[in-house]
């Protein structure tokens, strides 16, 4: 195959979920990524022994796929069509502040983060757009239902490519597609972007329910309203016609708040059993998404006027220190 | 309170449904139960010690609600305004073949049986009321998500109580309410019995799934796919603007696939594991009701010419030997 044929990609975040893109994007013969790992120390380590030290470690990095891994951001943007960001929220505007429009001319970016930027109230394909001066229709996301461990094992997953440039959404589907990923093109860019992240708000809520003592049958019933009520703010925020039964929501809200994988629902158990936020973070040594997320839907909500009991008493619980208990049993009474 | 005041309720049939049916109607001071237990020595037991020898031992039996626990259908009918019916589909023609329509005469019955009945390929409410001469709209059914294991920890849940007739089902709904039940009315009477047998057909499914090795992100994408299959079936069957994110629907489907508790996914586990569907079967000394709902739905859908590629997989396997392993890889190419 000749060089110039590929697929130039840069994949910008070292977490665990960073390390399943690359290693899908790597079982791809046609691509050529460009790693950026912030800190050095970690980027020596992968170029040295194949193997991201912190997450996902038994991941071989293929050094015929990954041929190039650094520190420098505008270094590993430069040679990139394709730029996917894979960096908590709340890191992605400190992590850019190195580059500007021109490093971004002409890319096309695709998030596989699942939050608001803070303070701005922005979905990440909004806020690179924005910053850098991309065309909407040249942005993407990556949507679940796909946990980072179980692309690390190999087993069947599906993914969902959406943006508003179906040729886009299509074009990558196709490069992150291969014998364990099966990913689809979708159009509703925004949608499965707030999806992605309300979910994580959902996945807390389930935990503190058990974390409470709620059983099975009220999780069934609180994840069935918190899809309605997923589904009327997403409404409300960019009117479409859509089906929440489609995988890229539904499945995405299941896998993560029934898995035992699920960092969100492990922290809000806890904040059920009685932790507080500060005690449960410091046990689990990091703060999970749902967390930056119920802030960030909270104040999208209010600026909607969609009320959102399941979303904002978890905001309540997390942020006012409402007590879990009083807040659920609210919640409880508004179910059906 | 005067005894002239009280709601004369007929339970039928001693399984763990039924006991939590019995258990929560007699949280209401307004009625008056009159259990039909098809075997005598277990009616006279729960005569004598007030519990169920066989399910859900720990629910002690009130006899200020439970006024008559007897073997004679007709004697328990008699003084009955409402019947409920939770008795296993498969033994639902031959546990009735005593009663003749003068038995029914002018009651409302309200079918706990998920599953339909063999050889009719008819619903539990629509062969009763064709066989007792009884209008559909004394018909009611309740659904889940409600696992009566649950019901027995008193843990909050929720149910929902489907008719033609919504003043019958509101009124079924509030004797049905308590503490720790919330019985909601609701208008899909068929969409709702259909879809209560169907999902544990997907329990299956998902049991078969995680015996074969597939992991969380695997079955998030199943429920997705399953839950549209079952809607495009329902709705060729009783055509309705239908809404399957509400919680009869997939509340049910959710507590039945993912719970720990769950029969059909258990021995669709073992089913995936290796074991032959007899074995399977012997090992858990029972029959789950998904074996039979797949015989009756892949009837229906056959009728309706409606391709239902997940439930028709489980039909293969479990009736006609074909390999899981086989089945599940046309599965996981087919979905989206």
């Amino acid at each position: 195959m000749n060089s110039t044929q590929k697929q130039e990609i840069a994949v910008l975040g070292s977490g665990s979920w960073a390390t399943a893109i690359v290693k899908i994007l790597s079982e791809n013969e046609q691509v050529a990524i460009h790693w950026w790992v912030r800190n050095p120390e970690t980027a020596e380590h992968i170029r040295t022994y194949r193997h991201n030290p912190n997450y996902l470690s038994d991941v071989e990095i293929n050094p015929a796929r990954v041929v190039h891994v650094s520190s420098s951001l505008p270094e590993v943007l430069a040679p990139a069509r394709w730029v996917v960001v894979a960096i908590p929220a709340a890191f992605v505007k400190e992590a850019l502040s190195s580059t500007t429009a021109k490093h971004w001319l002409s890319k096309k970016v695709v998030s596989g983060v699942k939050g608001v930027i803070p303070e701005e109230h922005l979905l990440v394909t909004q806020w690179i757009s924005r910053e850098f001066e991309l065309a909407e229709e040249n942005m993407a996301v990556i949507a679940g239902p796909c946990h980072a461990e179980e692309i690390a094992l190999e087993r069947q997953s599906y993914l969902t490519i959406a943006s508003l440039n179906l040729a886009i959404s299509e074009e990558f589907a196709r490069l992150m597609s291969c014998r364990y990923v099966k990913a689809s093109p979708f159009d509703d860019l925004y949608g499965v972007e707030y999806c992605a992240i309300m979910k994580n708000i959902i996945a807390i809520a389930c935990g503190i329910a058990h974390g409470l003592g709620f059983g099975d049958n009220f999780q069934a019933v609180l994840v069935a309203n918190a899809l309605r009520e997923m589904k009327a703010l997403i409404d409300a925020i960019y009117p479409l016609h859509r089906e929440l039964t489609h995988t890229s929501y539904l499945g995405d809200l299941l896998v993560t708040a029934y898995s035992q994988f699920s960092r969100n629902r492990t922290f809000g158990n806890m904040i059920g059993r009685g932790y507080s936020v500060k005690s449960a973070q410091m046990e689990m040594k990091m703060i999970a998404e749902g967390y930056y997320a119920a802030k960030g839907i909270h104040e999208i909500s209010c600026h909607y006027g969609v009320h959102c009991p399941i979303m904002e008493g978890v905001y309540r619980i997390l942020y006012e220190a409402a007590p879990a208990k009083k807040i659920f049993d609210k919640i409880r009474e508004s179910m059906y």
